[in-house]
């Protein structure tokens, strides 16, 4: 088992990427191709461990950026740390992708390069957000897909099911549809459409109806369906909100000696408590609907992020998720 | 100056109601009109105040709960607290409405009953939310409309510009849409759409382009476009995400004695803290786009939040903001 990993992508690259990677390889004993600038790699190689078992560099001179456009990014920058490491995939000397870069270029990447599973139309990200009891929820398209036609945001419950029991071992996860409101004559004509397809699917889906966004953190549902517009206001928001109020309220504990000094005492609780939000903590955002195991860290990735990252591509690749997926779709 | 109180509508209905509209009167110099059980009413008025003037009661039998769908409640439920203020309105018994009842009701019986602006195809609800920065930002619509055409969107953008200016005093309020990235390319074709026709627009609108969902507690916009169903996504994920978020900290803090005792310490920055969320600080959520003005309160308001949702009537209905709305509108 060797999974590629984009050493370039991310806020923290390559250094993240590098250090991720030799955790992996120690505790999970995976094979690594790192993709990306040889000289930078191998500094931050030599600087973390004196042990390059299982660890290769695959040269790449280029970088996508945030900024480029996927599409053309993915086909224009043939050499880049993204780009290589999905065609060694495609290409059979890994099993698995990892990059922490362009979410846009990932999707892209992995839909031009290793293909979308046959029959579905649109590959979509998964977010995993953690929940207030501790557990996870999968927000499923948190982004990749706009527009999206009923079919897709079907689709995207079938895959969000396949990935939740081959990797995430919930053994028959919850589906709702996020919603304006319960009753399942709500919402847009597409959410209400998608609602039929789920109801009277035939295939061992627990669709469990509509939920509403205010709902999300309480653990209800273990996916989340809907189309990419609405995820990404519910993931962004749910991120945006989370952080200023972290910091908010830092800034309101240094107002006044009294609570400076009780800042300092809630501090063990406070950091617990904030680790419960760490997205870090589940890895990354699997992409699904491609015929190989593609894995999004978040860009602001740290060390162990990316561990994670390597581990849920790894268990992706070794559980047969695209198989299954495409086996699934077959089916419906 | 007289408005008309849904005194049976919300979660502390009719105490919130009766005592806010004390309040108000005292405060303000309005006139009351209390809608609803008369008894129940009286009760509550006589228990808080020796002082009735200024204040009558139109009774109303029948109370439209959540769960009754909307249009439906409207029409038949003629002898309703919330349909007989709506109808105070329309009679000139009252300049303006407020309710803490169901928000789809409100909306379909201001709609219904109030009437629609001219050239406005689709009134939305505008929500008010708190910002980091000790501000507010308008969210218009935030889950009225499901389905929005770009004109709506528009149209959202022009009402949430009037209201911003005559009753919050926003003298050139930055105007942005929802998005999933900033570039004007970037997102469904609603919002793309909707961008080019607030970039090309005539009118004196500070439009300031796309905002993406994590950037809305930062106060970067004084109002923020979107379609309803987005808008819900947006709003009620924020909403969720702060009171799960208090909970789990108050939750983290007993967990230990060092951190029970800094939570003593730290309270009175948390309920600092706390109030700037407050949603009642700003007052309720202005039905945009009918003849007259209706404001819906939060529907756990007490009684301060009815206060200031009784303040934002008064204001609406002086300040004509529905002529100036429908002003606006013929120009466009």
């Amino acid at each position: 088992m060797r999974i590629a990993v984009d050493a370039m992508g991310g806020d923290n690259a390559p250094e993240s990427a590098v250090r991720g990677s030799i955790l992996a390889r120690d505790e999970y004993s995976v094979g690594i191709l790192l993709t990306g600038n040889e000289k930078e790699i191998k500094k931050f190689l030599e600087k973390n461990t004196s042990d390059f078992k299982s660890i290769e560099i695959l040269n790449a001179e280029e970088v996508i950026s945030n900024d480029d456009k996927p599409v053309m990014a993915v086909r224009r920058k043939k050499d880049s740390s993204l780009v290589k490491a999905l065609y060694a995939v495609k290409n059979k000397e890994a099993d698995a992708a990892v990059s922490a870069g362009s979410t846009g270029a990932l999707l892209a990447g992995a839909t031009l390069i290793t293909g979308r599973i046959k029959g579905i139309e649109r590959p979509a990200i998964g977010s995993l957000i953690p929940t207030m009891n501790g557990g996870f929820v999968l927000l499923i398209d948190s982004g990749a897909n706009v527009d999206s036609k009923p079919e897709f945001l079907y689709d995207f419950a079938i895959m969000g099911d396949v990935y939740l029991k081959e990797v995430m071992n919930v053994s028959s996860p919850r589906i709702a549809l996020a919603n304006i409101g319960s009753e399942k004559t709500k919402g847009d004509k597409l959410t209400v459409e998608a609602y039929n397809l789920l109801e009277n699917t035939t295939l061992p889906l627990n669709f469990t109806g509509n939920i509403e966004a205010r709902e999300i953190l309480k653990g209800k549902a273990d996916i989340i369906v809907c189309d990419g517009f609405a995820g990404n206001m519910i993931l962004k928001t749910l991120e945006g909100t989370v952080i200023e109020l972290m910091k908010g309220l830092k800034k309101e504990l240094m107002s006044s000696t009294r609570s400076k000094i009780g800042g300092v005492l809630i501090k063990p609780a406070l950091t617990n408590f904030k680790s419960k939000f760490d997205y870090a903590e589940h890895g990354g955002a699997p992409v699904l609907g491609v015929n190989d195991a593609v894995i999004k860290a978040h860009g602001s990735s740290d060390e162990k992020a990316l561990k994670n990252a390597i581990r849920q591509a790894k268990i992706c690749s070794e559980n047969k998720v695209s198989e299954l997926i495409q086996e699934s779709i077959m089916r419906r």
